[in-house]
């Protein structure tokens, strides 16, 4: 479509109110605009064919009204959500933007958007990958991952790894970044399905159902024992019948060996989860740990959040836990997007 | 007294037991015992004299039974409490200690001991000040304060800084090391006369009583506008009448001008406290504030310990939380006598 006068058709998700507890798909309302492709005389305003929308953890909160606490506004009643996408430039106000160019970044749930201020919208240089990655690894969730586990968790190689909401497009890199390392890694999901994707196609050393957990505490500690023995008989991540005779081994005598030999616990938690994992996994770190807390999903749908109980442990274990956000970072994107795409082209992360 | 072979009386304070919710003066026993003050043959031992014990705060978690939990051995009933001290050395058998040296560091509650391994104990090089401050602002308090401010804060001139429990050895001397560093200080403690002592002898801009704040972060939020509100029209800390004023001001008329000319929130947080107050001060707390969580005394003496709520907060905020332990740093205790001994000579800190 090139810029017009005209005014096109523009289908738009609005969000009908605020949300409390679960979102359910009556929040969000196709609607139907129009909007002229051409941008304002004089502005430097761009407008965008949208073609891939994501829909992020991190959007639950802007559902809220606004109470304060929150690190960006919530979203307007009535109007688009709003998002990070994979945009065409249809028209064009400003310098740094011609008609053509793909681009990523802040947009709107709608066919075309206006973007009065297009300055933190990010240009795509290669376009040898497909598009939609830049809505996913080579995008916000990929930055995001690389500056959390690289800038945040001080990372050395060997190190315990464990990945809250491991599946997620965050988690999964984090994970594949500390594999790249030499890191022992083990994520937690919400389902069979993205606990066998864990280990089968993102290489993770181990990964357990949450929900098939009724005490997380118990599970994080047999896979501490469970990388313990597998380091000690220098056992490979896959050596499944191995594994299970060790773990049988394991529980039936509840060797001290462990203790002895072994690492104490977790070096880094990749937080996405928050709540009772959170005080789980807190029981289970090692001295000098570091958690870089990246979110908190389990509490996004709570009117009331879990409390967390065990922070003494913060002293006791003399632990960094350092919360960030991606849009502190956005300088190192060029970066990052070459270190990224390289391990793709090599087939070294997926 | 010197070295000999005689055994001589040792008075003793006791462990009872293990102790559970608030310690109680029958949990600890006076008991008598004797002791030869040399010590064995060809052995590194030395045998000190006490001549001052400290009772501090972290005490309290070697009183419970292990858990594992906990960062040091607990407390064994049935022997002597034990602590920091200053003693002087009676009988050495180690290179590094005379008879006569001072020292400072782990010993038990007792008139004399005999100390195995005395290579964690520091000589004391300075004498021209009262031998009792290397139990306090000199001693371990002292590192803790000076570590904890200088080392995990990342201090800045002009921040506001917040310390609960602040008349304790530890918080006393963080606001004083804050104040040198032309940081805004606020305190909290537990009764008028603690809360005086903070304003008048320890020189912090404010300081407030807990136990008569209902709403501890109501008690932030008013302590943050007046902050705001001295630096915008130029106050000292000390005009109350004005500061009175402009209380009332504020409170009458709900000033936005808070939310656009004024800081966000406290920059530092020094956590001796946890629980509610650490939930208060995280929806207090600035973009990129840092807490350094140096206990959390408030939860030491409960079965089960409060819950903190709004975690999400370090996301949303970008906060650094840093647990740590003064033992990691007793290699910077050079530096840091030298560095207070001379603030102590100038009058700067008491």
């Amino acid at each position: 479509m090139e810029s017009s006068n005209e005014e096109v058709e523009n289908r738009q998700i609005v969000l009908r109110d605020y949300v409390s507890g679960f979102p359910k798909e009556t929040d969000m309302v196709p609607s139907k605009t129009t909007l002229k492709l051409k941008v304002p005389e004089g502005s430097k305003a761009v407008v965008l064919k949208n073609l891939y929308l994501s829909c992020d953890p991190y959007m639950r909160n802007r559902m809220n009204k606004a109470d304060g606490s929150s690190y960006i506004h919530s979203f307007t009643p009535g109007s688009p959500l709003v998002g990070n996408g994979v945009s065409k430039v249809v028209d064009s106000g400003h310098p740094d933007f011609n008609n053509g160019d793909y681009v990523w970044g802040i947009t709107s749930w709608e066919d075309y958007s206006l973007i009065e201020n297009p300055e933190s919208l990010h240009k795509i240089k290669y376009t040898d990958v497909p598009l939609s990655y830049y809505t996913g690894i080579l995008g916000m969730p990929g930055v995001t991952a690389y500056i959390g586990f690289y800038e945040i968790c001080s990372p050395k190689k060997g190190e315990y790894v464990f990945i809250s909401a491991a599946s997620g497009a965050v988690g999964q890199l984090v994970g594949q970044f500390a594999k790249l390392m030499g890191c022992y890694v083990v994520g937690s999901a919400g389902s069979k399905e993205k606990v066998d994707l864990l280990k089968n196609k993102f290489g993770f050393d181990e990964a357990f159902n949450y929900k098939e957990e009724p005490d997380l505490n118990a599970a994080l500690k047999r896979h501490l024992l469970l990388a313990q023995y597998k380091s000690f008989f220098g056992l490979s991540s896959h050596s499944d019948g191995l594994k299970k005779s060790i773990l049988f081994l394991l529980i039936s005598h509840q060797s001290p060996i462990n203790f002895r030999y072994f690492p104490e616990g977790i070096d880094i938690y990749f937080e996405n989860v928050g709540g009772k994992m959170l005080e789980a996994v807190l029981f289970n770190m090692r001295n000098h740990g570091r958690i870089a807390v990246c979110g908190m999903i389990s509490q996004y749908n709570l009117d009331k959040p879990e409390g967390v109980h065990n922070l003494f442990l913060v002293v006791a274990k003399r632990i960094r836990m350092q919360g960030f956000l991606v849009f502190d970072y956005y300088h190192l994107y060029p970066k990052f997007l070459e270190f990224t795409r390289q391990h793709i082209l090599e087939n070294k992360i997926v």
